[in-house]
């Protein structure tokens, strides 16, 4: 009779859990397989029960057939998630790439109708491109105020770096979401904003009094949830003036008695990873899990062994430690976020469709993502038409194996070939750039002579701490203006750094800016920038090959 | 009724023409627009009858989907082929990736029986993953003699080199292709194995008389002709002792006298693809066409404008410069092989079968995979354990954007990284190593201290011609030797290269060759070399990722 009992109440425990996989069908295909179940192992969870999965990495192609492959093992309802913050392009290939939110906070500086226009239709193409690939939850919008600019995780995510303009864009973004039917997701919270490590890497902590964050932190939180956020992503940040002992995703002070006491909300409340550093570094992995849940958490995302975070938390229950009403209050929860998606159609494509190759993006997706870069870009000046043949492209990236945005016909590389520019990839695996000089940092004998042309492509990058931090690109600005050999520069991504250069920048100095780092990005900003529509001497047909 | 000839005439004529496309699904995802047909004029050709397509990119999951998509657009049967020359893998992710034929060549002169054994497994394994993601016509085996080691775009590509090796392969593989029920093609006929160009970029000229031609480069495609191969394809080559005024591929007398009349070849002929700079730099477009067809070609592969191709094609024929008959021969030929591979069911996966993830590859193939690089690797010495702080793993690739055999988590960068190993990686587009010093070339300032592990990833690549010719390996490593700072070398890829640099290695200095570059072969190279099995010094998880 107790056996029995404890069968069920695994099988119910198993629901909690949210755990990762590739995108891809194959187990040799999978880009990390330290994180990403095999194949064997997600079956055989599936059909114990496991609640959700949250998918990484392939094409929206082969995505729509693994979540059909996943609902198949699970023979029951999961839910079928992903990180698609910035469009399903993000992270699935053939899916749209969007300008990061950011980019529509500056925006929403010049005109916020605009800005509030365009955030409800950013979400409403993750949604539809989420749903006909067969996911039911998208993990956004995120809700963290981008106080910091120092912030290495949040920082371009960030629907702004004003509590208002976070609220109504957000709120904007959610509207669209939702309208796709798919499950929406307010993180991190109480907040993620303020931070200068990486949660992934360290545990932040958060100082501010409770006046501050009521007026800064929890306002995009409140927001969301009164206009009708689906769940919330709590953060693995230790903010000592709510909870001096736990970080907000263990702390029930946090989770139950601010988000659900408090402000009230009933939605489900998802962890954030549970083998990021932050928490994987302080906490036994099963005693994790356990806390989590105690404090309050529905939903507990990749736990780092799902089967000893089962055990732990049905042991935790049947020992009366957690009472088995915390249970019933999260699947009901559960079965009602649930049932909100039961009438998604994962059957997506008719053929007729897949060989119209309608598929996923529409055309309404490609204009949104054309018009988040027309808006978001800052053009200085243009590159006069000349000599360059001994030029040098200098591209600037975090890393090539693989760079997402980059391949060997990208605009970034073959636009300024074009025009006699030799490119030279500069990452963090190659031959360095620099010596150990204050003033004239850049080693320039590593480079052939004439003048540089920089594209640096720098934004915070979970995982990648704040690495282009250590980089004296403003020195190197001023050393290269110094010898007039600095031919021009553009920023792709971080608008601080953005600014930072340009207080440097001799206004003569054709120049340019934008959020995003996708091709769309590119080919704009350097089309503008040459002036390649207009100009007779660039070869057309490379121009074409991006825009048609 | 001159009209209604002619409109049946141009779908004829179309049927001769084989384009190129990608095999994702969208536009936005072409690897490469410049010669990958867009979607509207893909389904347009089509349906306007056009014979066939090649397929390049995209993940066998999505090669599946497209090939269906392509039948649908096509309503009738046609060819649906892929230069999967070293398996699947080679060309869609997902698909196996086998060591390159030279390496078969390699076991042949140890144990002739087992490479024989191998060779047939070799086609049986493409063909039966071809088959499963709808593809009819397999592009392989390459049948030229390598007699040239510094060829820059056959290389590891053949099957051997010298004529009786070449003829045993390539027999065997066809056999083991052929079993699967796809079509075979022998190429490039005849024969492309003593060229030091590269037909992609210049028209190459092989001056040999007609004696030496039948002792060597005409052997094995006699031989494999003689044993069944369904076609062949003509080389862009000038063969002046056969025919001194037009390339292989445009010649009468090579493809129609020597291959028709003298060697009795009664399949399909196809040419190498038009837009090669062989045949583009010299030919005008529509005229490439109308003389490869004139001359006895059947198919056309890939011409620049596939509407002008028609066009002129239909113009000779109406006017009575190539005679219908030419027409009639060719278009029986065809009927006849799409009727060979008519009984292959396009709607290959059972849904359960996906389920499952057998998909692609099957347990023997990856057996096949291992065996291939474990019989084909050498190992001289092992790196000694200690403490390798400072020493630098200096990664030698042709270029990175993308490089399909590595990325973050590659062995060739993750195990030396286990080891204590600073990787550098190094390509086209990075900063130089070298400078204008014939004996110590290495700039070494530009690395950190300590000793150079070296990895070259070194092959003829098509397109990039004998890139690595130009870099000094052989004085690097001399120079390294007298500083007391080579730790180890291996190469991945050239046997020559490997031969020459292993000349003045000195004899304690731990060395290893694979000729295959992709994981299998870094995986089994370096536990070899760094004895990663026996030393529990080294974090088991890392190696545990590649090997399950």
């Amino acid at each position: 009779m107790i056996a029995l009992k404890e069968s069920d109440l695994r099988k119910d425990v198993a629901k909690l859990l949210i755990v990762r996989a590739s995108g891809h069908a194959l187990d040799s295909q999978r880009q990390y397989p330290k994180w990403e179940l095999k194949n064997c192992d997600l079956k055989r969870l599936l059909k114990e029960g496991i609640g959700g999965v949250i998918l990484f990495g392939g094409t929206t192609i082969e995505l729509e057939q693994r979540t059909k492959t996943l609902r198949a093992w699970a023979e029951k309802p999961l839910f079928l998630c992903a990180d698609v913050e910035e469009g399903l392009g993000q992270r699935f290939q053939g899916g749209t790439w969007l300008a990061p939110p950011l980019a529509v906070a500056q925006i929403h500086r010049k005109d916020p109708e605009k800005a509030i226009a365009l955030a409800e239709k950013y979400g409403n193409c993750i949604g539809s491109q989420a749903r006909l690939c067969g996911l039911n939850w998208v993990l956004a919008p995120v809700c963290d105020v981008n106080i910091n600019p120092k912030n290495p995780v949040i920082n371009l995510r960030a629907w702004g770096e004003d509590p208002l303009t976070v609220s109504e864009l957000t709120c904007a973004f959610n509207k669209g979401l939702s309208a796709q039917g798919v499950l929406t997701c307010a993180k991190h919270f109480p907040g993620h904003g303020d931070t200068s490590v990486d949660s992934h890497l360290e545990l932040p902590t958060i100082n501010h009094d409770l006046q501050r964050l009521e007026e800064v932190e929890f306002v995009p939180f409140k927001a969301i949830i009164a206009s009708g956020v689906d769940t919330v992503m709590s953060a693995h940040v230790l903010f000592p003036n709510i909870d001096p002992n736990q970080p907000a995703s263990l702390s029930s002070k946090t989770i139950t008695k601010l988000l659900r006491d408090e402000i009230g909300f009933d939605g489900l409340l998802v962890t954030d990873a549970l083998v990021m550093e932050a928490i994987h570094n302080f906490y036994n992995d099963a005693d994790a899990a356990v806390m989590a849940f105690a404090a309050g958490a529905d939903l507990l995302m990749m736990p780092a062994d799902p089967d000893e975070a089962i055990d732990a938390i049905c042991k935790a229950l049947l020992m009366g430690r957690i009472p088995m009403q915390r249970l019933q209050e999260t699947l009901h929860r559960r079965k009602k976020a649930l049932a909100k998606v039961e009438g998604l159609n994962p059957s997506l494509f008719s053929q007729e469709e897949k060989m119209d190759s309608l598929l996923i993006e529409c055309r309404q997706d490609r204009v949104l993502a054309e018009d988040l870069i027309r808006n978001s870009m800052e053009i200085h000046h243009h590159v006069p038409p000349g000599d360059l043949s001994s030029d040098n492209n200098l591209v600037r990236v975090d890393g090539v194996l693989p760079c997402p945005f980059l391949n060997n016909l990208s605009p970034a590389v073959c636009l300024p070939e074009e025009a006699g520019y030799r490119t030279t990839l500069c990452h963090e695996m190659g031959i360095p750039l620099w010596r150990d000089d204050l003033y004239e940092p850049l080693v320039l004998d590593r480079f052939q002579g004439g003048a540089f042309f920089l594209q640096l492509f720098v934004r915070g990058n979970p995982f990648r701490g704040s690495l282009f931090e250590k980089e004296p690109w403003l020195a190197t600005i001023r050393q290269l203006q110094g010898l007039k050999r600095l031919a021009g520069l553009v920023v792709y991504g971080s608008p601080y750094l953005w600014n930072e250069l340009n207080e440097v920048l001799d206004s003569t100095i054709p120049s340019a800016y934008s959020p995003g780092q996708m091709h769309e990005a590119q080919i704009q900003v350097l089309s503008s920038l040459f002036h390649f529509y207009e100009a007779p001497d660039f070869k057309a047909h490379t121009i074409h090959q991006f825009t048609d």
